[in-house]
């Protein structure tokens, strides 16, 4: 198998994408293909032991900057290392794209420029794996689509379930809206008509769950608009950080709670660990044509190699042709 | 001053509203007039030291569940503790009226069958106090609208904007809309168009914020839809939670932890306090003609005595009249 992933992607590029992409290659023995400037990244592979037969670059000039906007980025030429390795996704060079670059250039790149949609989708949509106590669920959509219209819904529940099944191996993925209440009455226009065409589907709908019921496991396919996936995401993320900054203040306040907290070292280690979104890795782009995983720029070189192992899933599982098939018995 | 306190609001209904009332009537010397079912109040009210010239009763036989549907609530009889209490405030028998009780229901009763909105309001609007790092933030919509229109959302800002710079005493209250990123392009279309709205407007905007800025003092009024408004309280109470859940599981894993736990249990207690929003006690209903403050049924009595508290003031700075004032403006 061949993945190709963004040396161009973290926040401190390419040092991290370069030392996840060697950790995968070293781990998998899958041919990992660094796609940024080449000299920079033969210059940077030179500090890292690793079995060159599984390492292949394709170069690609320019990268895409963090804070681009994504209309500007579909006015930029063709080679940025985003563009570059879709276009190989595209042309069959390699069968993924991995990268911890600017999510909405490789939502509009895909889907405007080069892999586009998957017959008789209506809007890809872009998901987020989250895990509670050890329990995984897929969020979606978390930024694709901040305007989403109650038909697209199923799509969406569909694809993440797919996914779900097939990478998270999660048997019979259970499907939730995510709401303001668990009531039938709750929600705003689109989760009650979305409720509705799920009802009435085959798919298997447990109802609406509250952001309480994110915190445990009775679903593992959330659904919502990508405005609300967004900050909810955002919200834990936020929070967690803040609750992480009230305990450092606290432990610092008397002797008693600093020998406690040095004592406790581990147990916090072990909740900052719980609680760090990033060991996931990265969620898929859903609904294009190829596997593109995408994380999140402060991702480490073990983040990067968690996903592309869940990129190799998706390939090796073949997501892309049962997401085909679900979408082609949708339409009959 | 006269306060009407439901009686029948708290989750341990009405053991803690009682108890809140008489602390409020011990210390601030209004009249607090309890209302529910007359014979229960008497009997609850033995238990306490009470200036009793400073408490009264107003007798409601009835009293709604927390999780009686909005529209049942409006078919019921007049009975209930809110009905009469807010026909109470209508009549200009109380000042003001707090209540733990179902919120469906008060914005319900006050908006359609009681109060009513103040001439040109467009939808009355809840709130939401939210501290950090003693930084006071007034949070609206949060549930009262999940369906919200842009051209409403200059009337929330407006809103809140008084309630800040009155009760709260924020001197020139900043003004933000609640977005997925900082940026102008970014946002749904109603937080877009709102956006463009509140630019033009004359009041003191200063943009979008994300999540995390939620946990810093960059805005004083944060303005968002009730739906995502809700989803965005309940991720902070749902997220704060789970990590203490995580906090006690790590904190019991080995005996140094244990022994870093137990030293540190005031640093523990501090925090949970300033996470806990209930001290706050509760929000205003904005839009409506007299003052109603609702808290979340768990209050404790402190909480209580606190949203009654938040009541005098908005009586005492006149702010349904600095509402009316500003409707009025701004319908010329």
């Amino acid at each position: 198998m061949r993945i190709a992933l963004d040396a161009m992607g973290t926040d401190n590029r390419p040092l991290s994408d370069i030392a996840g992409g060697v950790l995968a290659a070293n781990e998998f023995g899958d041919t990992i293909v660094l796609v940024g400037d080449k000299r920079m990244i033969e210059a940077e592979l030179k500090n890292h032991a690793v079995e060159t037969s599984n390492v292949e670059i394709l170069h690609a000039p320019d990268d895409i900057a963090m804070d681009e906007k994504p209309t500007d980025v579909l006015k930029l030429g063709a080679s940025s290392s985003i563009h570059v390795a879709l276009e190989a996704v595209k042309n069959g060079d390699v069968d993924a794209f991995v990268t911890m670059g600017n999510t909405g250039a490789v939502h509009a790149l895909a889907t405007l420029k080069t892999l586009r949609r998957i017959p008789g989708v209506k809007r890809p949509v872009l998901s987020a794996l989250f895990a509670i106590n050890d329990h995984r669920m897929i969020f979606l959509d978390v930024g694709a689509n901040t305007d989403v219209k109650a038909e697209w819904v199923p799509q969406f529940a569909m694809m993440g379930s797919i996914y779900a099944e097939r990478v998270m191996r999660c048997a019979k993925p259970r499907i939730a809206l995510l709401s303001n209440g668990a009531e039938e009455i709750k929600g705003n226009l689109l989760i009650r008509e979305a409720a509705q065409l799920l009802r009435h589907s085959k798919m298997n709908f447990v109802g609406n769950v509250e952001p309480v019921e994110l915190m445990t496991s009775v679903a593992d396919v959330i659904v919502m608009d990508g405005f609300v996936g967004n900050i909810v995401l955002k919200m834990f993320e936020a929070t967690t950080h803040y609750v992480a900054t009230l305990l450092r203040q606290e432990f610092r306040n008397d002797a008693f709670s600093m020998l406690g907290g040095a004592l406790a070292r581990p147990a916090f280690n072990r909740i900052r660990r719980r609680v760090d979104t990033s060991q996931i890795g990265g969620a898929p782009l859903l609904g294009v044509n190829g596997v593109v995983i995408i994380g999140h720029g402060g991702n480490s070189a073990i983040g990067i190699k968690n996903a592309i192992q869940q990129a190799r899933s998706a390939v090796r599982e073949n997501v892309i042709s049962a997401i085909r098939s679900g979408i082609a018995q949708e339409l009959t």
